[in-house]
Order: structure tokens, then C-alpha cells, then sequence
């Protein structure tokens, strides 16, 4: 199946283009970019270009920033194309609903992909706790933005998601894994002075049936890297760590690795089965629950952030 | 039918009471209030104690401020009772799923009001502007909020929505008279310096159809208070004024009033009615017109505020 890439930053390079070109069921049939291009693949700098010169790449995968990605999006669908989103699936929530509701109208498939519910071990988790009782879930996801977001000034522009860009991959694991969805009650959001987004924030959540679950997220770590959510059960503690990578259960490694060989050959193993089946996989809650946390979190202002500082 | 209402804070005494006791329909039952009442209505302090000992009213009328709000209307629907909720419906979208998920697994009505869709002319509204081609919309907001508000210190709270307490009054008009969604492109929030959310706001909306649709929201209003919304379309221009009371085309006076006479009572009309046949109205679109404007927002510190500065 050919398939057209639009934006050819870090997320591209680093992890669509070999997910794609290392699978038998794709071909990395072009790209579209202001400045980014790949090897050996035709290369547009226009959306609409694409769209009318190669009617046969019939799926597009947006790797943009969330502000600029509806415009693509809908682009893409109005003509006839099948999309697949980059987390998180848009800039906010009315958009998505917007063009869920023009691939269901065309018959088009939307997958709004959430990457870290591919990691290894998420499925082991989710069978593991599917019968178990939870008494407290704790989030904990701390890393270097200077590491990871190397020049990347949008995640600091409203609409940029902040320390929430990681930390909704948290949520697109925990919202996967527990078997009942739960609500934002209060968050603590840290912006430093000379940002508009949150550089770390803690957040509670309302469990239905009483779990104390709550979540922090720092980018202000420095030495180890912590992606981290620990389940305290009645059938013990199952601690995912690594992003979703390894599985402990009571402190023993646990746990069987999906399929296939990581989180991106996933997405695409994944889109490749959307659009031959035929239906859209557009589940929101994680973007919902960051939604909620900055409508209902208290603001604190901390120290400014400087990249080279 | 036997209503009994929750909280009775300064909506209630105005709105709620007046319009429950002036229906045929409905009768006033009990209240539940920490420290409000009304004479010869059974007073509760609990909300359990009410839904045990008095298991013949079947309708619970939540106007709590949003925050507390989600525990009262998920004790109500545990306890098999109908609930109606004032507007917003939550503090957060996710609970507002988690209300609706609740209700439909037991059959219950679950109402999510929005007072100002039942200003007299929204029905004549969306009529006219059924068969229009919208160029330009744009709402203007701008009241006084110590007029409106007085003591209420939990709007100023993160989760009290600040300005856009009454804001989502207008885009809960503008979501039921346009015939096509919007969603938020750009939003300026102005926070005082010494608060958490907005005393003022301008959101810019994306339109399907490409028109110039816009939201100015302001606290700060001394003289005149201004709720209008202007539509010019190509075939003339429709104003909406005193928060959905007025209607004109192109200057002239225009279109018949709703039913019944007042907001609140078409709410209670229609509770009845979907308690009656059965069903659930949780139409969320303002609320996350609202989530969107804080997530994607632009957060300016303005002067501080002080009600009685």
C-alpha cells in the first residue's frame, strides 16, 4: 500500500520512515515538506500537488504539529484519502469530531494513533489488570525536554501541549490499560514565566471505584529518564516501566511482548488493517482528560525555561 | 412530578424555584442546600438522606457550581433517580461521559441544560439561518461581573470558568442556530493577575464554509450589557440581542417567540418530556468549545480584579 508522509521532521525520521519502509505491506510513495525530504522518494512541498498528481497513494500520514495538522487532515479527506494522525490527533477536540465526521461520511478511515500504546508490554498489562480490583494507580513520567524536544519551539506555543505532549502518552497507555475510565478532579499545571505550556504538572483523577490514581510529569529530569505507571491491585503490583516496555509484576519481570518489532511497525500493522477492514479508530480520552486538566488546573507560574540556559 | 432541587444559591431562587412552582407539571419536593432553603419545602442537608427517605421523586435538579457537581449526579443516578443538570454539566468533559455512560446503563434521563438555548428567539434564529450562507458570525459578550456575580468567589477558581460562564451561554446559541460545526483556531485569554481564569477572552473559529466566525467575551462592562450575536449572511444580516430575546433581519424586528414564556420554564417543559419518553439530552459542543479555548488559548495577565475594587 502506498502511502504519503506530510512532515519530515524528528517523529518522521526517527520512526515513520523505517517503520514504513521496513514493512512488506508498505511504500513510502512520497513526502510532503517545507524543507524535509527522504532519499529516493518524490518530494512535494504542496499537499494539494500531491493529492491531484498521485491519485494512487491512497493514504496519508500526517507527522506535523498538532496546530497545522486539521487543515491537512481535511484536506487529505475531501480528497478521498485515508489518514492517519500523528498524536496528539489535532489541536483540540471539536476538530477531531469535525473530521471523524467527514471519514465517516466518505467512508474514509481515520486512525488517530497513540505510539506508546504500542510498546511491548502494554497488551500483557491491560489482560493482567482486566481482573483485578485496583486500589491506587500512579503515573510518573520525567524526562529532559532539552533531550527530547531538541529546538522544537511549538511545544512551548499555545496549542503546544507542554509537558502534556509526553504526558499524554501516559494517558493513551493508562486509558488502555484500566478496564474503567477515569475523570480529571484537580491538577496542578507549572508554566514557566516566559512560556505559555506547562513544563510539569500533577494531576488527580476520580477512579469509579475509589483507586487513588494520579499522574506526574516533569521535563525538568535530569540523569535517568522515568516513564513509569505502577498499579497497586489485589492480586498484587504490576509496575510498567520503560515507556511500556518492561513489565514487573511484584517486582518479578513479567509479561508477553506484542507482536511484531515496535511501536511504529505497530501503527502502521495496525492502519494497513483499518483501511482493508474498512471503519475509523478515533478514541479521544487521552486528549480529553489534557483538555480537562487545563480547564480545570491551577496555573502556577515557576521559573523561566531556557533551552541553551 | 415530583422534582426535588440541589443547591439553592442565587440561580436557584431566581430561576429554578419560580419556574418549578408556576408549572402544572411540576412540584417543588424537597431541597438539598448546605445552608439555603424555601418556604414550606422540605429542607435535606444530605443528598443521601433525601434519595432514601423519599424514594417517590424520581427528579433530581442539580445547580451546584460545576465542581462538586459530577458526585451529586452520579449519587442521584446510582440511586435510580432522573437527572438535570444546569449548565455547564461538569467541570470536566470526561465526567460528563461518565454521567451519560451512567444513565444509559440504567435507563435513566440525563439532561445537560443550556438556559440560554431557550431565550425566545434561538428557535426563529436557527430557522432563518437554516437556508443561509454564512459569511460572517460574530458574538459579543460583555457584561459586569460584579452585577452578575456577586460573592460568587468559586468562578475565579481554577474549574469556575471565569468569563466564559457566561461566554458559554453564547456558544451554547451559536452551536444550536448554526447548521455547521466550528471548532477554536485561536483564542487570547486575559487572566487577572491575581485569579485563575478569565476575566476576558476573543476566540477565532474555524468554519466549514469559510466564514469569519469570531467571540469577544468581557467581565469588565460598565453602562450597557451586551449579549449579541450578528450573522451576516447572503441573504441579510440576522441580530441577536439581549442574550437571545431580540431578533432582528437587516434592523426590522423579527420572528415569532418560542413557546411558553422564559428559559427556565422551557427547561422544565422539556425535562418532562424526556423523563416522559424516555432518553438522555447531553449535547457537550459548548463545553468543548470551551476545553478547546484553554487548551489551545494564549494566556495574557491583565490587572488584577477585586469585587470591590
Amino acid at each position: 500500500m502506498k502511502v504519503a508522509l506530510v512532515g519530515i521532521g524528528k517523529i518522521a525520521v526517527d520512526q515513520h520512515v523505517p517503520a514504513i519502509t521496513n514493512s512488506p505491506d508498505w511504500e513510502l510513495a512520497a513526502t510532503v515538506s517545507r524543507h524535509g525530504s527522504v532519499d529516493g522518494v518524490e518530494a512535494f512541498t504542496d499537499l494539494g500537488e500531491l493529492l491531484e498528481t498521485r491519485p494512487e497513494i491512497r493514504v496519508i500520514s500526517l507527522c506535523l504539529p498538532p496546530v497545522p495538522r486539521f487543515a491537512y487532515a481535511m484536506q487529505a479527506l475531501q480528497a478521498g484519502r485515508h489518514v492517519m494522525l500523528e498524536k496528539p490527533p489535532g489541536a483540540t477536540l471539536a476538530e477531531c469530531h469535525a473530521l471523524e465526521a467527514a471519514a465517516k461520511a466518505a467512508g474514509l478511515t481515520l486512525y488517530a494513533t497513540w505510539h506508546s500504546r504500542e510498546a511491548d508490554m502494554v497488551p500483557a498489562a491491560k489482560a493482567w489488570l482486566a481482573d483485578k480490583v485496583l486500589k491506587k494507580l500512579t503515573v510518573t513520567w520525567k524526562e529532559d525536554v532539552r533531550r527530547w524536544h531538541p529546538g522544537q519551539d511549538w511545544i512551548w506555543e499555545p496549542g503546544g501541549l507542554g509537558v502534556f505532549d509526553p504526558g499524554i502518552n501516559a494517558l493513551s497507555i493508562v486509558t488502555e490499560i484500566l478496564p474503567h475510565d477515569i475523570h480529571v478532579t484537580d491538577a496542578v499545571l507549572e508554566v514557566p514565566e516566559n512560556r505559555q505550556t506547562p513544563i510539569a504538572a500533577q494531576i488527580g483523577f476520580h477512579h469509579p471505584q475509589g483507586a487513588d490514581v494520579s499522574a506526574t510529569f516533569d521535563w525538568r529530569q535530569d540523569g535517568d529518564q522515568i516513564w513509569e505507571i505502577e498499579a497497586i491491585t489485589d492480586g498484587g503490583t504490576l509496575r510498567l516501566s520503560g515507556g511500556g516496555a518492561q513489565m514487573e509484576i511484584d517486582g518479578q519481570p513479567s509479561g508477553e511482548a506484542a507482536a511484531l518489532d515496535g511501536e511504529y511497525p505497530r501503527l502502521y500493522d495496525r492502519m494497513s488493517a483499518l483501511v482493508q477492514k474498512g471503519g475509523s479508530d478515533v478514541d479521544l480520552r487521552p486528549m480529553t482528560l489534557v483538555a480537562d486538566a487545563y480547564t480545570l488546573g491551577r496555573r502556577d507560574t515557576v521559573a523561566a525555561f531556557h533551552e541553551d540556559g
